[in-house]
């Protein structure tokens, strides 16, 4: 599975320091540097005991001096051992620890071969006098930011308490240009906001996705994570120039996920975790620790895209046997129904359904369902003649006449098909056919549901030769009062992971929290939503940057199921949906390598792949698993352009989209073997191309190319560009 | 299983009835009577179209005209199809029905072998004319009280709902002596409060067992059911009589347990749901229907312990093959851990445990674990020594150390033992001696923790060949907010049922919800217990009259766990706890005929048993299943005497309890087979016997006797008696 290579073992270094009270000035703070001495990282205690921190990058503060802690709620266990009294302040330095540590993973699959973990580690141990308890500070200070997180280990006055609320501080140096979806419990499916940071507040109600399923906004200027932010030019290396920071967390496991909440008078973001039904934020046990808190930094935006620190930042592969996890393209019985023509549900004959009291077999079906034998056959044919390895069916099983935000517990049952869905017959069609179907576990967010079903639904998974499933939480949790994004929640997600995996399952959760990089320590979570999907092009449509911000925000923490690649971008060619994607045919091509994952799904219908056959090539040949990636270009919500190198061969790809702005790529050929010939495809849109008006104007052009090379490739207004390199 | 014998087919009767507007008065009212015309039932919708009924008994006014509905929440999926306006007014009377029902069905394990279901229905159809709306209200009349729920049609405009509150009155005709429990969400282990209905609100604080685990009251004036009530003496074929009144509930599943409120003004009851973690009571969807609200009524206290109208209102079982489930007695390794002389856990080494971070073999352990090999061992050679079909352990699996109210999920995993129990070779030693091990689940009421388990934990019991759990609920609800009593745990509780019955397991459940006669459909819910049991004898005891209350009040809805068979009352005698059982030990005897259940526990300890061996010949002799039961005498909180013919056999058993006061019981020996010799064994209070002074002084007297004879029984303060008549 991973192979380790630790280049440099660990070594504690012991450090010892006094600490003074009733000095009102931080005093003998600790400060740690970067393995290349970019980072500093400075870390004390001030006069109240409250731990504080601070951070820049080549000299220039990124995070001003900043608090620590965590305000404990009170209970009414308090007598049976649960600590009610602040994490906050009263802190002194008890012992100190650096260490330095240096590795090379490799990644079950990803967007290198090699992953280089390489960090210096530093440690305080804080005592709370007076209350006789210990809590450990562990920061990770790496080339390209900083993670760190509090822990809690085992001891006598310490063993149960309940968050009130985490109380970590992110002051920023100035109003920087953030890109900003709205802090919400619920849904991450908005439109990135790029403003000011003193512009939040003013542009915050319109920017909440208020016709979500599930809606749970906190603060006018409470936004999620990750966050992108630049800064106004500062002094780097003798040059004006801009800082990217991102503030996102890693390893969010069984605690609740964090937003951030901004002061816009100081510039200074806190924590703001997501509570339960009670208002309760987390129930801790030690020994235990809080998931990492990640700012990442560099003068250089490809340095955000490139940055394992999430990763690096989570534990091992924890599966012993990983041989049935595999990148994986597929196309389904889904955009369809996202876009209007047909229907998950198989009947209109009643105003609501009890999974027990129907016999489907004499219901009248309604003629638009998707999920029946022949369009299925059709999209096996498909997939077997494209070389797509799999087909996700969604809308197979009884229940969609009433799934989703009516409180409905018992929803669906996971192992029921419709009566003109075939399970065992469509499963050999496509076995025979070397193409696997896709699971689809839509559970309508009733998650006790869910899991009593589970186990279930995933032995017929393993009877019928499934090897994934799509899950999905649409609408509001049940049981009623809790959130998407809650511990329990994040517990739940994890749990299916960890059960699917015993089933030697693939995971790609939609509407679950936003990923932390928990795909490293459970490589068959291959997937997330998590963010504002194709489906809104069918929904009014996302802007044309949207695709140019997403890789600096939301696949920080892991890969997103986009689902790329409509060709036919009016839906009004095709349905009664008066919606357009908001892309070239171009484009789309080139969201299968800025886009990484994976997964990935050639998301239209096959007869509109069929119209544009020489364009699908390109999908046909993109791999979704690559041994290096060089991001060549790149600024937020402006364009991307990413080089990569197919896993396991010597071929290149590279992809670059484009904001509505358009933009010319400059493609350096100098990742390319010295002296070698590559035929070269290049997919690009044509000159007069444009993402309203003109989508599907494409060239497509061969050449032969070798290293030193330089390609310009013109990209059109919502545009993009792909390329094939094939090693000859 | 069950066999039915319809002895009349239903006929129905259909009477339309006109709706005057604008009236001030009930009008056109319907009226039903019981078959044996003893209780009279009137029903009507008043001037404001609210549902009106009321109640009488021998003529005399029971329930004065009350109203019935519901509230409903409103939703913020109101444009999706949540129907948000209230079911409380507005109705007409669309249609009636009435029909009389009789049958007479064999339960699988009960007080008498035959049950019969006589009753007269009446069907009010209600429609709400402005919001196009049924509503059915389904009345059972019987000879002993009265059914009624609520029925809601799948309907256009009536699919889901959520329930407010349901408010169906019970408006008493005066201020009656009530044995009352103060109304709680999460416990019903309080001492019975024996008063006036204006006295509840100035009692109700101190009533309240507020050192319980999880404690959650709601009013001042709420109190739990079922609620046995007397009144003053009122004319009843020409002599003063009292009436008995219970109010409770039957076959309350997927629905929040109903408590009452009483408007102490007016006397009037109001139903008072349990809520959600969000304050909502009930999340609906049509077709659906209410649990049966019940009045129970007689001039007679024995009609309020032999009515059958609970177990009569419940769906006839549910279970093809019922051949697995048994009466049983049994012992445990139990009464030593509630008296503190050893410990449910292993170990005292640790502050707190997570399961997966231990190892328990290198644990230290702390030297008074109960559940250790050579104990069991023990318990299993007395179990089959002295015919006890099972030997309960509880302590046996890890996680004990810190398992209650800390918030904790994954407390229990139900399958691992601790190091110093055998699983298999206690089992196996069981079994070769014909003994069975009684599984123990306690979930600490994580529910989401052991739903996750159950699967496993019942194919670990099916492997090993335990055929019963015990399960419990102690302490507060995980996930957080939510209750013992709400909708959602009602619904877990049946789940573990049906779950259980799937691998013919029994179960007995212990801090579940109050029992609702769902035994009748789901067998294998074989205990409950729901009340304060005997473990109280350990927490500082309970009144003497504890046990002539229950079974008027906890007992009408299934049986209970009780655990009786104390002889050593002074705990002193054997371990450091003060407390002392308020009962002699021929009282103790009693309670397994006062207090039916088909599962009966011996927990006192073995060697107690041997002390007194000659009365304990008692407890190997009573069996736990019957097939004729006789309430010879009863008042609430005074005494009960019952005679039982055991099943199967010609044999009677006759036991008498009483309160504080003593008693002289009077057995008319009229149940007895004419002409036929039985020979009879009294355990009696010795003539000094006292539950506090003189607890152990009994005599056993042997005659031989016949019917027609009567026998008087001395029984003690906090005393009573037991006798065996087998037949010759």
């Amino acid at each position: 599975m991973m192979r380790k290579k630790i280049l440099l073992v660990k070594k504690w270094v012991w450090v010892f320091l006094p600490f003074y009270l009733f000095t009102s000035l931080p005093i003998n703070a600790a400060t740690v540097k970067s393995p290349n001495g970019n980072i500093e990282l400075t870390f004390s205690v001030d006069a109240t005991g409250r731990p504080v921190y601070s951070m820049s990058y080549k000299g220039q503060p990124v995070v001003l001096p900043s608090h620590l802690g965590l305000q404990l709620a009170a209970d009414k266990h308090a007598s049976k051992g649960m600590n009610e009294t602040d994490l906050l302040a009263g802190f002194t330095i008890a012992k100190e620890e650096t260490a330095t540590f240096d590795e090379t993973w490799q990644p079950v699959w990803g967007e290198t071969r090699d992953i280089r973990n390489h960090y210096v580690e530093y440690v305080a141990v804080l005592q709370q006098q007076t209350e006789h308890r210990r809590m450990l500070l562990r920061f990770r200070v790496y080339d390209d930011g900083i993670g760190f997180r509090y822990e809690f280990p085992q001891q006598k006055e310490l063993n149960y308490f309940l968050i009130k609320e985490e109380k970590s501080e992110f002051a920023m140096t100035g109003d920087h240009t953030a890109w900003w979806l709205p802090g919400d419990y619920d849904t991450q499916e908005q439109e990135t906001q790029e403003s000011k940071l003193s512009e939040i507040r003013s542009r915050f109600h319109d920017a909440v996705n208020w016709t979500n399923s599930s809606v749970g906004v906190f603060s006018e200027t409470g936004v999620q994570t990750s966050l992108q932010m630049k800064t106004a030019a500062v002094d780097i290396d003798g040059k004006k120039r801009s800082l990217y920071i991102n503030i996102h967390e890693a390893a969010c496991a069984d605690y609740a996920t964090m937003h951030l909440n901004l002061n816009d008078t100081t510039m200074t973001f806190t924590s703001w975790l997501t509570p339960d039904a009670t208002g309760l934020k987390g129930c801790m046990q030690t020994p235990c620790e809080t998931p990492w808190r990640t700012v990442m930094v560099s003068d250089d935006a490809r340095d955000m895209l490139s940055s394992n620190l999430i990763l690096n930042l989570n534990d091992p592969c924890a599966l012993d046997d990983v041989s049935w996890i595999h990148p994986t393209k597929y196309c389904g019985v889904w955009w369809e129904m996202i876009v209007g023509k047909s229907t998950w549900n198989y009947t209109d004959e009643y105003p609501s359904i009890k999974l027990d009291r129907i016999d489907w077999t004499k219901v009248k079906p309604n003629g638009r369902h998707g999920a029946n034998n022949e369009k299925v056959k059709r999209y096996i044919d498909f997939a077997a003649k494209n070389g797509l390895d799999e087909v996700l069916v969604e809308g197979w099983n009884v229940g969609w006449e009433d799934w989703a935000n009516l409180w409905k517990r018992d929803v669906f049952d996971f192992v029921t098909p419709y009566p003109d869905f075939d399970l065992k017959m469509l499963n050999d069609y496509a076995h025979s056919k070397g193409v696997k179907l896709m699971m689809h576990h839509e559970t309508s967010s009733s998650t006790q549901n869910y899991e009593r079903h589970m186990e279930q639904a995933f032995q017929l998974m393993n009877r019928y030769g499934y090897d994934a499933v799509k899950t999905g939480y649409v609408g509001d949790i049940i049981p009623r009062g809790d959130h998407h994004y809650s511990q329990s929640m994040n517990n739940h997600y994890l749990y299916v992971v960890k059960e699917a995996a015993k089933h030697h399952i693939m995971v790609n959760a939609h509407e679950a929290t936003r990923p932390t990089g928990l795909c490293r320590t459970y490589p068959n979570l291959v997937g997330n939503e998590s963010a504002r999907g194709t489906e809104y092009e069918a929904f009014g449509g996302s802007r044309p940057d949207h695709t140019c911000i997403l890789p600096f925000t939301r696949l920080q923490g892991g890969p997103m199921d986009y689902t790329p690649g409509i060709f036919v971008t009016r839906l009004s060619e095709w349905s009664d949906n008066p919606s357009w994607a908001r892309i070239t045919l171009a484009g789309s091509l080139a969201l299968y390598l800025t886009m990484y994952s994976p997964l990935q799904m050639a998301a239209d219908l096959p007869e509109h792949y069929e119209r544009f056959d020489d364009a699908f090539q390109f999908i046909r040949d993109v791999p979704c698993d690559w041994d290096d990636s060089r991001y060549l270009e790149a600024e937020p919500a402006d364009y991307i352009t990413v080089a990569r190198k197919a896993k396991g061969t010597d071929d290149w790809f590279v992809g670059g989209k484009c904001d509505e702005q358009g933009h010319e790529a400059v493609v350096k050929l100098d990742f390319l073997d010295k002296g070698r010939k590559y035929d070269c495809t290049i997919y690009a849109d044509a000159r007069d191309a444009h993402y309203e008006t003109n989508p599907q104007a494409y060239t497509i052009t061969k050449k032969v190319v070798k290293a030193g090379q330089t390609l310009k490739v013109k990209e059109a207004p919502g545009g993009g560009f792909a390329m094939s390199l094939m090693a000859r």
